[in-house]
């Protein structure tokens, strides 16, 4: 059975990277949160702004939180706001509602971590995400 | 005169539990608040999301809040937005403003406590604390 | 690997009822949180006190906060104050530094809940939980 | 002029997870927060508690906050524990007031980053933290 490892959550960063490289894409900024919503690996590049751990942390979290990628929050926050709101509410104000937290499951679907992005394009963002599990031959779950 | 005791709380859960299976709805997560808003019994069935506890109470405590179910609070929310999210900011944003909130009262329509269901859609989650109370031989009050 | 279930939350708070139930001790409140943190089961017994779930539930996180049973976290009061008025801060004011927040291992070793009991004694209260967690055929670890 | 660079950051907790191998000391955290108070750069082991990312950045945090180590605080939370309390107070609660939390400097002296660690022994902890920065070609302060 598969565990989040310290290993794994540097990979999917490295990995997600390097596809932000590829893209030509504005500075990155990537959390990896546990299954249970804890850090277990961020990095920051040179030039983000200064709440980008907030931001990235918050799209992860808010994924976790419904067990959906915060896409599905997206959505969700254009359809019913106010559902998204009392959400943001009963989690102390920790999550930001648009794409770019993606869930990671293992290959039998169990999950073990989110992960967020923030920097560029909502969009991009979460291919950036997408690329970094993928590479890290985990499952991911954008919606 | 009707309290609120631990039995009756885990009845009702147990009789939500039974409902959803029925139902064949997603897993399901239970708040039983008493009259003050304070947690009497809560139950998380495997599988649900991080953040069940936080929402299921926060349908709950919305609910008592205002005196009236959630359902109520999803309306309003819809109709004066900004009346729901300044009770959220009073309450210390424990509320979460949809269906799944009802009120517990005894046949006398004295107030017992508040059961917060989520898991599936708000129609659905409802219905289950419904059908929860009734196991209980009590009052429900949706809106 | 042993996983934390439902079925298991519940039948530690069943076992350390009837233990209580057995020493004639002061009505009890249980919460079970999973390993990250999150709550998956909770009961109050009729007469326990309005703060009985923050008190349960505080010293449970306590516990998976540091990793060891919330007897540490006494023990550390007394003698560095100012580390668990840190930990508690930064925790959002999450902590209770007394015994009765006792970790739940499986027979491996590995981490799978925390379970924090409050009512009588921080002395009983441990031993309360100890006795559900051993009922249950997994390990505790006090401190 | 030296900047903070992730990659800068990145050295620091390689080199200080290196350190904290050859010493054989238990799974570390460490968190590398830039001059003005933000996450840069964050790497948790296997097998490190719950609560390590607060309690890392908690420590580094804090000796920001008054342009010290944390040794400092320590220090100072035993003569004057008001202040300490206070000052935890007006940061929102984010400081863990025991060693382990670095300033980093370059050699003009120029304040560039904190590091805060957490695992072992807040001594332990600071020598991990030492090293790092050390590594890294940079100045370090822990009081």
């Amino acid at each position: 059975m598969t565990e989040l490892t310290l290993s794994i959550a540097n990979t999917i960063i490295a990995a997600a990277f390097e596809k932000g490289a590829e893209a030509k894409i504005k500075p990155l900024t990537i959390a990896v949160l546990d299954a249970g919503g804890h850090l277990k690996a961020f990095q920051k590049q040179d030039g983000a702004s200064l709440l980008r751990y907030e931001i990235a942390a918050g799209k992860a979290y808010g994924a976790l939180a419904v067990g959906m990628g915060s896409l599905w929050l997206d959505q969700t926050a254009r359809e019913r706001p106010h559902f998204v709101e009392g959400l943001n509410a009963v989690s102390g104000g920790r999550i930001v509602p648009v794409p770019g937290g993606v869930l990671v499951r293992d290959q039998a679907g169990k999950l073990l971590a989110a992960v967020g992005v923030t920097g560029d394009t909502s969009d991009n963002d979460e291919l950036v995400a997408v690329a970094g599990i993928e590479a890290a031959g985990l499952r991911h779950q954008v919606e």
